[in-house]
């Protein structure tokens, strides 16, 4: 749903033999990417809406025969502020027109064009001609968060979801590149994580392949933003490192130390293991050129370290220190050190808010333990990505995934889109100054019970409708209330068959009939 | 889990260049293709176990040339009575033999063969020779429902299913082709239902397609069951003759007259439902060759009818007579005319336990209202099929499908693998006339929520956890107890490794590392 739209309802035909679009820059490798990309899926996609499989020809009034794509600056660095505004006019005949400010926001457009073009009796029409588009996102971070670590993805999965990423307008995959379980990606510092921790030699990535992804996003308009998460979710660093741990792998008690299996925590009284975290920020922001770094920080056991004899014994000998104190510690450190290297942190909102203290408020905190920490965070003037598991945790209600039997998962239930799409991250947040600071949200695949087998399915269409609260905002300025799910069901499942037409395997969310007769489909509510 | 079986620790190498699989038996249409899919698998697949990706070779003991299957009957009626039992010897060089009593247990022995083998090192080994399995199923009917109604699934996706059954010894597709939502089936006797009732052209089963599913599924011993279910769940029928329906897709309000829209179900008092309902018998039953018919009857609403002018007449101008009894009359007449065509009449519980009568005994009852279910059916002396909702339903848990938000779907939590796996059928049922009765189960995957984009991984690899329950039944005879999660979730993850690699979309069901370290990934029990 764009911000604002004028449709007509003359059908026009797109031109295929000689079709063209073209761009008034040509040193934009961003712009020239993607005409290629948008030429080619213009020429070959042929997608037919659900809601007239097989319809007759439909009556045309002429030919379409150009799209023309004008950018202000071919200048392609895309960040917090980058400009992702188009517009887009088409005719009842002749030339379309994108107009944007910058080679981003001519992506966006072209995907629109895209999006207004579907396969009838042949051809390739779009519909609703004339057509003027004036658009613009609401939030400026609109990711998923992508988890690499407790179950691999090989890159050709990642390519493919950034694809769909783009056909959805998010902006920035979370790259929870590690934690617990695996090492996957190479190091050239310490090369013997990704030796120890990797689960196997071909499931790795290599320098080669993560710059590959990064410029494939980047072509899409996507950030790639790395996370390693410190210093818990980190009993991989412990195959390779068991000297800088604490509480590596407690069996069979886990659970006193860890909210769940293998337990391990980087052993924040060691120096030691600081310098490792320093390895890992500059190795690894180096590598990922994004402006921002994720240094997680969620999940801490404090327990892990009071029972560990080097965090005990550098307590005793530090009067007024406190393993609370350590944490505290890490977290400037850290932060600091990722500045340092000229990024913005980012973190879980668990390293401020747990351990009372103030970080510099260029540090971004993700919220996700309540829908409250959005407004607390703003309240402490962090800037905040919403990420709240009781709406974006896309893993959730799958069951527990220990082996013995035990009923749900703790995040129960299943997050349907209609739970997601009825988010709004600026509840309760009136000052439009800490509305501001709220840049956006993420919604989340933790990879437990994932891989690249059901990717797919796990995100979409579900970040679909999550992408849309994201670009247009939750509330309807018609009505001035949260958008209606029943008006918006038949755009979401009419984008899922043109996803599953480009090749991405996404959930139906009813059946077909529901969705041609939307409005028959409705609990009516009780008396 | 065979029933019983013996390994070794030697590995024993397929010498790959002249491996043969023959039989003594050159007549059955059965063996002959299960041969060739056999000695395909064994000289392409090359699965490596998440245990040893990338292992170093293993020291084989020698070669195994050829695999004798030796089948006492060639006859090729797949019914209740079939026999699927076998014996498998591999030694530890030289020639592995499988004994059959039908075709159907040599299919079966075939299956087992090809899962003791794996690729190490370039080679394809079976590792833990010599290997002797005697085996059988513990229950005869394994079954997946599979509902082609609410949305369609294309003849390639039901051939894969059938791939995936036949990899898991499943050995009933119990196909809910027809529902409320459309009529994807050929009709020769009443085109019009097809015409106005399929999704679209694109998206309905010739006889063609029919029987070539039903041979596909026979070459894999598995029988096709079709169930039209009536006279419920029947909107779609009034597309084409809304003058043989009742309470036909009231709106707003249809939740006084269905448990989901569209409402409608067959008028009971109009002769001409019953006769429609014949047609309908005679024409599939005669199509699908299955010893089994399914005539529906779950989740009538009786305020449906209550409120019909032509039942309301009918109950007036026949005293004695009562909507109850006209129920009981169409489903005693529909399960006769059933048995008319030479067919076991297979039902919904409700038919018979809602309706205070006795049917014929010969019908078979599928139990899936509550865990009590299958014993109150048995008790009355009908056969029975479970199917409990709190198990089996393999489309709970990802939220209603209804366009408002109201949260979760009736049927929560998301049935796990492990809530699957822990159920018994024959729970409280001691008597073992009555166990017999308990003829198996079927796991049920309806499509509201699901379509061929996504049908690999909602059943697979959850329904292997059923599978595996039917065959080797859910008590561990080594220690009388419900059989170990814990044991099983190793075999169930190979299996679904295997699974994938042979193209199908199976679910993970934990990070890597717990598949490595099962004994890691259990949570302690509280104190």
């Amino acid at each position: 749903m764009p911000a604002t739209y004028d449709i007509g309802s003359v059908a026009v035909e797109i031109k295929r033999s000689d079709f063209m679009i073209k761009s008034n820059v040509t040193s934009s490798s961003v712009v020239n990417a993607a005409i290629e990309r948008y030429q080619y899926l213009v020429e070959h996609e042929f997608f037919e809406s659900p809601y007239n499989f097989n319809e007759d020809a439909v009556k045309t009034s002429g030919f379409l025969f150009a799209l023309e794509v004008n950018v202000q600056s071919a200048q392609d660095v895309f960040d917090l502020e980058t400009d992702e505004s188009y517009t887009l006019d088409v005719p009842v005949e002749g030339k379309a027109v994108i107009n944007a400010a910058t080679p981003f926001g001519a992506v966006r457009g072209l995907e629109t064009f895209s999006q207004l073009v579907s396969a009838n009796s042949g051809r390739k029409v779009v519909r609703d001609a004339p057509v003027k588009i004036i658009d613009a996102p609401k939030f400026r971070h609109r990711g998923v968060l992508l988890d690499t670590s407790r179950n691999f993805y090989h890159v050709d999965a990642i390519l493919r979801t950034l694809d769909a990423m783009a056909y959805n307008k998010l902006n920035v995959l979370h790259w929870h590149v590690v934690d617990a379980f695996s090492w996957p990606i190479e190091s050239k510092v310490h090369p013997e994580l990704t030796e120890k921790g990797a689960y196997s030699p071909d499931m790795r990535y290599s320098y080669a392949e993560i710059k590959k992804i990064i410029t494939y996003a980047k072509n899409r308009a996507i950030r790639v933003m790395p996370e390693f998460d410190m210093p818990g979710h980190t009993f991989v660093v412990g195959e390779a490192h068991p000297e800088i741990m604490s509480c590596l792998n407690k069996q069979p008690n886990w659970d006193k130390f860890a909210a769940e299996p293998p337990s391990g925590q980087l052993n924040i009284a060691d120096p030691r293991a600081l310098t490792f975290a320093f390895d890992i920020i500059s190795e690894y922001s180096r590598l990922f050129i994004d402006l921002g770094f994720h240094v997680g920080g969620s999940s801490l056991n404090l327990d892990c370290w009071r029972e560990d004899p080097i965090v005990e014994n550098y307590v005793r000998e530090h009067p007024g220190e406190s393993v609370e104190s350590l944490v505290r510690g890490w977290f400037m450190q850290t932060f600091t050190k990722v500045g340092e290297m000229g990024k913005i942190p980012f973190a879980w909102e668990e390293s401020v808010l747990n351990f009372n203290y103030t970080a510099k408020n260029t540090t971004v905190l993700q919220a996700w333990v309540n829908e409250d920490s959005v407004g607390k965070l703003v309240d402490l003037g962090y800037r905040v990505v919403a990420s709240p598991w009781t709406r974006y945790y896309l893993d959730c209600g799958h069951g527990s995934w220990v082996s013995n039997f035990e009923g749900g998962s703790w995040c129960d239930l299943f997050k349907d889109w209609k739970t997601i799409y009825s988010y709004n991250p600026l509840t309760n947040i009136t000052d439009p100054a800490k509305q501001k600071l709220v840049l956006g949200g993420e919604i989340a695949l933790w990879s437990a019970q994932s891989d690249e087998a059901t990717v797919d399915r796990y995100l979409w269409p579900r970040a679909s409708a999550f992408a849309e609260t994201m670009w247009s905002g939750t509330i309807d300025p018609a009505t001035n209330a949260t958008r209606d799910t029943v008006k918006a069901a038949p755009r979401l499942t009419e984008h899922r068959f043109r996803m599953v037409a480009r090749g991405i395997m996404a959930e139906p969310l009813q059946p077909l009939w529901c969705v041609r007769h939307p409005e028959s489909c409705v609990r009516p509510s009780q008396p």
